[in-house]
């Protein structure tokens, strides 16, 4: 059983209420909207992004003969249920914003409408995929905002949590605007470009620095990059410049320096006049260790010197939020739209679209939710169809395609959502007259169906 | 290429090393330890956990077709690297804190003893699984001392980071002490006991909530739980006892309800007088919804008549301190101790042995970090050598074995330590005369060989 791909890894009330809808037959089209309820205080916007993963994740929905042996011999189920899923395949429609696009609370950034089972059952990961996606894309744009022209790369694997996580915050951050990720098998995998250096136990492993340096370069001659902080960072700085001196008759290059500890803005400073001085202006400045984009920001608002930054840690955890308050709605069920009444979670019932407007110079300026038919909104229309039926109705989007997306998207954002401090006034979503009328509909009849309204 | 399986799942810099590493023929012993090297401010001691997943890793390490095929497709690597690659295996010894050790900042957990290359390439996966699921063990530990006697479940797959994430804080938390979880594959997989409920969309699909509660309770006759938050709380647990004395006579039993929402303590002690004037003494009662440890402290401070708790996000995100600061550092390589000199981040030098001392009530009292051969020491010796030569010294410790040390130790704890609120003063971790005797001698020897210290 492989728990990036089995159907096991969900919920056990996912198969409880699956064989429950079984018995009753209860195999209506649903209609589930996925949305985050509100921002975390430290982000002004978010960015959807794993729904690649999401609809492989659809299409490839079977129990394997190991998995339905595990629910037959769990004795948690009637007879007939591990048949039943044995044929159960997600054959519903699926739509969704495009990865890449800038959204805000309240607004569904992805609609399942399928057979009540086939809904139901892939609630769990669906959201554990788009929504760990979605934070890191998210908390990726903001250094990709104050670091734009800075070469910005994902180290994170170590301190991601687990497998998965790893590989996906690299995807997900260069689908946001990182330049690339130290993690091997996203370059793979995903076609994610690969950066990497040198650690310090590689000069460790070394009697004399001067050794690791050339070594390293020896093997790398096209312009690697060496980690220069290991003694004294400014001394392993002119051990460079002599090397590269040394080396440079034989057509050897070095490329760069990593900084990775101390005061990164000071030192990234005079590494630079000690090599300006010696005439190696190309040579690249890199700095890394315990890095964020507010720490990004302040050694840019300092005049640091710094080309590029490694950062780990807080992408990849998405420290400062590490989760999303995501949720997975039934929004309609056998043709009726539902929704939640009470106090401050109530939900908009039915099927809907987001329209957003923009100004004369082409920024986001506001959003309309309304219902999915609602012809009188002139908005652009964020939602489109991505799967029909269980297959997807276009080949799968590809990375640079998602990425010039999100370029575009982040261009368009309004001034105030640009900063790396909350926004005031937050970005405005409103409900548009139909919508209202809806809800009003589905309020009044409750009286009489209670389920219609929670 | 599995992404849990794949060496590839690494920085690349540990490939570009390990290149040159193979270029330069630098294939001495080298010794790194993985410690933590400071405490989240809101934790007072850490629970090891990971190690099966570690040593797994290093018994299957190897490169496939795929993955070789990949490497020499890349452009990035020099001839015969890949045939290096094909030929590589994990030769080594580790040694270890079994899982469910207590532990403290500057302790190290794992040792690896293998040659350069070897120890070198497993250091990003090796980190990445273990401190995972410390991180997770060390969090639910403080769910399971506050909450000891009540039901403790896991419900966070959905908010995990990625497959792996929901997949292993199931299996850390269950032995850190929780009942068990929701994921079914943590079932299927590791064998921790599942549990669930219904959600609120099983509710919403039927027009009647005790049509609802009827039909799930038709499929799991023997004691299922009921979700009655959906509408009015109090009201539907006066439906469920209804309910339950219709359907007794059939021999149909209610396990009990789950609370998803509103003022737990207040529902809770209202549900309990409902079914206690109903006779149903034995009904459960359930809460859930954005809790943590310090909420469910809370809940039970105030008397909250409540049997179990289902902690989902702020476990398996570990919200309040996502990461820890996990580092896996060279001590040795080719026969000479190394160690980190400078700032905050010095490092003891060689290979390093925890001594637990206890008190006359058998409480932990403190610890001594010495050198692995300290004869000098008393102390009970916590790192125990796991593999040799590549393999495991015995069988991979049952789930069962790891949860019973995890309740000794955390029976060991000192009071100081037990609390939600940071201890001070901070458990006694101190360093013994043999490694500050080691620590000079390296020192001595520095002006000599630089890499000695860094």
């Amino acid at each position: 059983m492989n728990p990036l791909t089995s159907p096991l890894l969900t919920d056990l009330y996912q198969l409880t209420m699956l064989h429950a809808y079984q018995v009753h037959r209860m195999t209506d089209t649903a209609v589930f909207e996925l949305f985050v309820r509100k921002l975390p205080p430290t982000r002004n916007f978010m960015i959807a992004a794993g729904l690649d993963q999401a609809l492989a994740l659809l299409e490839q929905l079977r129990f394997s003969s190991d998995e339905l042996a595990w629910v037959r011999e769990s004795g948690r189920f009637g007879s007939g249920f591990a048949e039943y899923l044995e044929s159960l395949r997600f054959s519903g429609d699926v739509y969704a914003m495009p990865e890449g696009t800038v959204f805000f609370p309240e607004e569904p950034i992805l609609r399942v409408v399928a057979p009540l089972p086939e809904a139901q059952l892939v609630e769990t990961r669906l959201m554990n995929l788009v929504q760990f996606e979605t934070m890191i894309a998210s908390k990726a744009a903001r250094a990709v905002l104050v670091a734009s022209d800075k070469l910005l790369v994902d180290f994170g694997l170590r301190r991601a949590h687990g497998a998965e996580a790893g590989l996906l915050a690299a995807r997900a951050s260069y689908l946001a605007g990182f330049s690339g990720t130290a993690t091997v098998l996203a370059g793979a995998a995903f076609g994610v470009p690969l950066y990497g250096t040198m650690a310090h136990a590689f000069v460790q492993a070394h009697d004399d620095e001067v050794d690791a340096f050339a070594r390293f370069v020896e093997v790398y001659p096209g312009g690697t990059t060496l980690l220069i902080d290991t003694y004294d960072t400014e001394q392993a700085a002119r051990k460079v410049v002599a090397l590269a001196k040394r080396l440079a008759p034989r057509g050897i290059r070095i490329g760069g320096v990593r900084l990775d500890s101390g005061d990164l803005g000071a030192l990234a400073k005079n590494v630079r006049a000690i090599f300006d001085a010696a005439g190696l202006s190309e040579m690249k400045i890199f700095a890394s260790g315990n890095l964020d984009e507010n720490r990004i920001h302040e050694l840019l608002a300092v005049g640091a010197p710094i080309d590029g930054f490694g950062v780990g840690t807080s992408l990849v955890t998405s420290s400062d939020a590490p989760s999303l308050d995501t949720v997975y709605k039934l929004q309609e069920y056998a043709g009726k739209p539902r929704r939640k009444r009470s106090d401050a979670k109530a939900t908009w019932p039915g099927r809907k679209q987001v329209f957003r407007h923009y100004d004369g110079a082409g920024r986001m300026q506001y959003d309309v939710v309304s219902t999915e038919d609602d012809h009188a909104q002139t908005g652009e229309p964020l939602l489109v169809r991505v799967m029909a039926a269980g297959r997807r109705v276009g080949p799968a989007e590809s990375l640079d395609s998602i990425r010039a997306r999100t370029a575009g998207e982040l261009a368009r954002l309004p001034e105030s959502l640009r900063g790396l401090t909350p926004s005031a006034p937050r970005y405005s979503v409103t409900i548009a007259p139909a919508l209202h009328k809806l809800a009003r509909e589905v309020d009044a009849a409750c009286a009489e169906v209670p389920a219609l309204c929670r």
